[in-house]
């Protein structure tokens, strides 16, 4: 049976590259902050084969940007992230979870700092810039929230930065990792940023003219053939195997960001105001009840959930469940994301997991699913 | 050439009916506040035939809720948009534009009064609980704000009474329009309301317990096959003969109610505060410059663009855009919604659409497609 059809209309919205998606064999979509985002070309095992190995080109366009410029623009970004985004400099981009005042994640934006009081949130699949409006109108500050006509389009894979040398210069082989520097493509102006949704190696290229898409796609898939590059998207299988989380299958309003894994990305108690200061050092102290896991299953390549798998322990008691699965066959296993409660977190414990192949033994991995 | 697929993941949520839609020949969809949204079982055409003859049972858990509850609950609801809530009774819905700060549309969706200070907002497909959340917040309004577990199955078409009363009892005639009760289907609670996503008559059925949703689909089918019931959903040339809007299509962020046509819902001035006071003053005095009209396309079926289509006047002049789009059979021609310029909106204008299949003239209709 092949899988149901997706219907399109302008609520779905189009992106500046989706003709070129289409033409080059986007077969698969989903919708991402109301737009079209592709999700397969080939098979997910053919596209990520090619992507390790040589360099594909994205539309990502779907990863939307929320603007905040004005006088308090430092402020409010500050309020919602505990992440202390003073120490991010103009040129530098950070992963910051969005934490509202319940200790929930909101979404895990990049944010891209353009000056002093102007940001770019690159945004997960949330209406991020209806929180911000929010909180700006409520707390009467002075800044101006809205969504620019910026679409970014990814460069990934391990040739990137050959290629994209090529089209604009050696110069890109210097940009470090999560920092932007403005450029043209083909005279068109860019924000060119070493970053994107894997662990390959590449650029997010934000363009901010979205008549332009067809234009800016061409002149790099032109230099793109001699590199062997093909269309692609973010694949299922390497982002598992990277540790890439997706928000709304890993997370949702109802996590907060220690049982995630992202209490690394921010120190609690940063000088400036936020939001989520007491809910965190709330649940900071009190510890967490459940936590994310790489979890490791047994078997012949599974068929991923339609939404989730439960997670059972030794003695066939709930604990969890899976939110995200692909078959690897660089790990020879099913690689899934899992959120368990915190007594069968620990890196070795022996799950199982209710699949619809049956129930399977799983075990808890180690980031970069070591055992 | 088929469609695209859809992808389905954790992210993208499954309803509590979503397997009978399935069962019963789903074979499209949408994505609509992030969860699955049946889009075509048959034909469009089809499906359209049987609704306005016969019975239907929608998956529309899409509809998400946002319940605000607590003691300032009514102020926060009102402050929200410029209709006057306070005039809705326990027990009744009314269709409310959600309006930002600065007069632009954030949402239209019903508000369900279920308390004094208790309320769900039955929202289109954008992120009103994060909006909400933030204003509270910035507000520090003594509130709850968040979405409970309910889940909307809609029974449309003419036989719906027939139908609803067979399954509840005779009370449920009584049922005036936009009211709701409380009431039970196979022991299960729910609130059943007079209202629905076509003109063809019905109720929306407002369960909340996700685990209950087959039980309710199978107590309602079961009733059903007397009266020909089938498995359907919000059908494309039924909202457009109807003249139902679809916010992101018809409507955005940068869309004052004025031009959308939906002034007709509120009148200025409500004693209450509301955010959009100011900006709705001005913009009603200032004059719209933009206004979605009816817009009827001659020739033969068209197939509905994939975002928009340009409308031109006499001069070949861009003046707006095609937003949605059907041909509708009882009308004998193709039925659009389109937004133009204001001195293009007069009822009998002669505009042009440049359409997929070549440009085609077009006249401006009044409501429910008069000449």
């Amino acid at each position: 049976m092949s899988n149901p059809q997706i219907v399109f209309s302008r609520r779905s919205r189009q992106t500046p590259y989706e003709q070129r998606a289409l033409e080059q064999g986007a077969k698969a979509f989903t919708i991402y902050n109301h737009m079209a985002l592709s999700a397969v070309y080939r098979t997910p095992e053919e596209d990520y084969a090619h992507l390790v190995e040589h360099v594909q080109i994205w539309d990502v366009a779907a990863e939307r940007q929320v603007e905040v410029v004005g006088p308090d623009a430092l402020a409010l970004v500050e309020l919602i992230t505990p992440r202390d985004i003073s120490q991010c400099a103009i040129g530098q981009c950070v992963y910051a979870p969005l934490v509202d005042e319940r200790g929930g994640m909101v979404n895990d934006p990049l944010i891209l700092r353009l000056a002093e009081n102007r940001f770019w949130i690159s945004i997960a699949d949330s209406d991020v810039l209806l929180w911000v409006m929010g909180i700006a109108y409520g707390r009467q500050m002075d800044v101006k929230v809205f969504e620019p006509d910026v679409s970014p389009l990814a460069i990934q894979g391990p040739k990137s930065d050959d290629l994209m040398a090529d089209v604009i210069g050696p110069e890109v082989r210097n940009v470090r990792f999560f920092r932007f520097i403005e450029t043209q493509i083909a005279g068109i102006p860019v924000i060119l940023a070493r970053s994107g949704w894997s662990g390959q190696g590449g650029f997010e290229i934000y363009l901010q003219d979205s008549g332009l898409g067809l234009a800016l796609w061409d002149a790099i898939w032109a230099k793109g053939e001699a590199y062997n590059i093909r269309a692609g998207c973010p694949n299922l299988i390497e982002r598992l195997e990277t540790g890439l989380l997706s928000y709304g299958s890993e997370m949702r309003l109802n996590n907060n960001p220690f049982e995630c894994g992202l209490g690394r990305f921010f120190t609690l108690g940063k000088k400036a105001e936020y939001m989520s200061r007491e809910a965190l050092d709330r649940i900071a102290k009190e510890g967490i009840k459940q936590k994310m896991i790489n979890l490791a299953i047994d078997g012949d390549p599974l068929v991923a959930p339609r939404s989730t798998f439960d997670v059972l322990d030794h003695a066939d008691k709930v604990v969890g469940i899976v939110t995200s699965l692909a078959y690897s066959r660089k790990f020879a296993t099913n690689l899934s994301f899992a959120t368990v409660a915190i007594d069968s977190a620990a890196k070795g414990t022996k799950l199982q997991v209710v699949t619809s192949q049956g129930t399977r033994a799983a075990t808890v991995r180690g980031s970069g699913w070591k055992d």
